[in-house]
């Protein structure tokens, strides 16, 4: 490696963070840790690539936070304590500049969750970064996509849509003329992090995912992993008042909150007796949660607004998303 | 991700291996783990750009072995044994002739050392392949870069410079004419892999690191880490016969050794009295090891040939390097 990226490298010793867990960080081999006896190891990987997740003349700190709010977002999906993070990248030329922007966002958000850089690769190539991330859950704990029971009611965290829209602002400059176009463009780059309320979901939700191709496509997962069906009410779909404004109406702000992608925001799925108790723990945590619809033994999804069934084909919303 | 994507992801699950401590490997949001009592988690990211660290054109199968052993090659350095590895992949398309092949490569490799693929992304965007690995090492037993003390003696594993010679094969078409220039070339993508040597050289050697950037540069993070200096005897460089046919000339193929990054072989010292247990280790595994020189008090790292100090530069050494 040349040494211009060398010299990079150093950005990302910059964290102040020290686990006491990890043993070794960064300078030798590998890193050492050291995991918490009676829990597991939740682990999980993700690219951002140039091109394909962002734009290479984005705000480099909005996509420090993205790259790691994505990774963090599988964690909260699972309930898993964030607690170590390595890194590879790989970058055209070494910019400092960007690199700075990157690294603030990047930071703010891992230490923000006491989430230490362990490590990682600066390679020159075409720009995209990686991130595999860890993190501790007790022993049977975990939330899993393959406990929904038919009954349990299906919630999502905060709203929904605004990340789909913020795409399309991105890719198409006429949206910016639209309502709230530069903050629906912001909203998909720096989504909100739900670790704490995936915590606080153990032992309570029956199933979990985060949203990360869309609410449709989400939920088919857990319908999979758990053989079940599933109603949704497209109606009650949390939307905010900048996506109605945006979208010029509700009933289309609904439409994007069923497909958009990259919100990492939870679904998931809580046993009726476990609603209220749920609740509470939602409202202590000051994040919005909605119910949106129920587990069926249907083995299939079906769409309902106002309590009338849609003619729309779910694929057809499926095949919708970018 | 585009259906087509998904598709790609099925080739992934095909490894038959199932690990005990393996809770949960892919399907949901992460992986669950599970880490045996009193050992730590030795931690490398590592990634493999076409173009930077090989052709896009090269074969599959062995790029899907370097990609693997230029990882494990980073637990080997640490004593750590193999255990789980995680994949991000990014391709221009889906090309499933071309996964075939990789993951012929990829998965005889992982097998042979026990090691399960936990999960990762598939990306579309230009090819590279991110893997994190994960080992264990009983506490206070991993091999550090740190450990080198002054009289130890310093060795290396195999042989040394045929990376070099097979990435040259592979940048000028006219080196293919030199001799075992399709031999060379193999070896550049298909390093032996050292993982049982590493482990067997725990509370034996008093530092350890791979061979990646090239011994000198390598043996520079012992000197730094340690805060020591060393000695290496260029005459005493382990070449192969291949290599020196291709270089016409032992001297040339000992220039080699020094500079040959990609290597993947281990650079590592030894106290004195360790020396004959060391090398009954390496007989009993049947690795050749050799001692090249020693580890001095001077801060800087001196070359001899024929117990004389070159006039050469050693900066000259490092930056002959591609």
């Amino acid at each position: 490696m040349a040494g211009e990226f060398e010299l990079i490298s150093k950005y990302f010793a910059k964290q102040k963070l020290e686990r006491s867990d990890v043993e070794l960080s960064q300078g030798d081999d590998c890193a050492l840790l050291v995991s918490p006896p009676g829990t597991q190891i939740a682990v999980s990987t993700d690219s951002l690539v140039a091109g394909t997740h962002f734009l290479a003349n984005a705000n480099p700190k909005w996509v420090g936070h993205k790259a790691l709010a994505s990774n963090i977002s599988d964690l909260s999906a699972m309930g898993a304590e964030p607690a170590w993070v390595s890194m590879a990248i790989s970058l055209p030329e070494p910019d400092e500049k960007w690199l700075e922007g990157f690294c603030e966002g990047f930071f703010s958000l891992a230490d923000a969750h006491n989430l230490q850089l362990i490590g990682g690769d600066t390679t020159r190539g075409p720009l995209s970064i990686t991130l595999t991330i860890h993190g501790f859950v007790p022993e049977k704990q975990a939330l899993l996509r393959s406990g929904a029971q038919v009954g349990d009611k299906v919630f999502v965290s905060g709203s929904l849509g605004d990340s789909h829209a913020g795409l399309e602002v991105i890719l198409d400059n006429e949206k910016r003329l639209l309502p709230n176009a530069s903050k629906l463009e912001k909203r998909h780059y720096c989504a909100s992090s739900r670790a704490s309320l995936g915590m606080l979901l153990r032992g309570k939700a029956s199933s979990c995912i985060d949203i990360s191709d869309g609410l449709i496509s989400d939920i088919k997962h857990i319908m999979t992993r758990s053989n079940v069906g599933a109603e949704l009410h497209c109606d009650k779909l949390p939307v905010s008042q900048e996506l109605v404004e945006f979208c010029r109406g509700e009933q289309t702000a609904q439409n994007y909150a069923l497909k958009s992608g990259e919100e990492y925001e939870l679904c998931f799925t809580v046993p009726q007796h476990l609603i209220e108790s749920v609740r509470q723990v939602a409202e202590t945590e000051s994040v919005q949660i909605t119910e949106v619809g129920e587990i069926t033994d249907s083995q299939t999804l079906k769409l309902f607004r106002n309590n009338k069934a849609l003619q729309e084909n779910v694929a057809g919303f499926d095949h919708f998303r970018s």
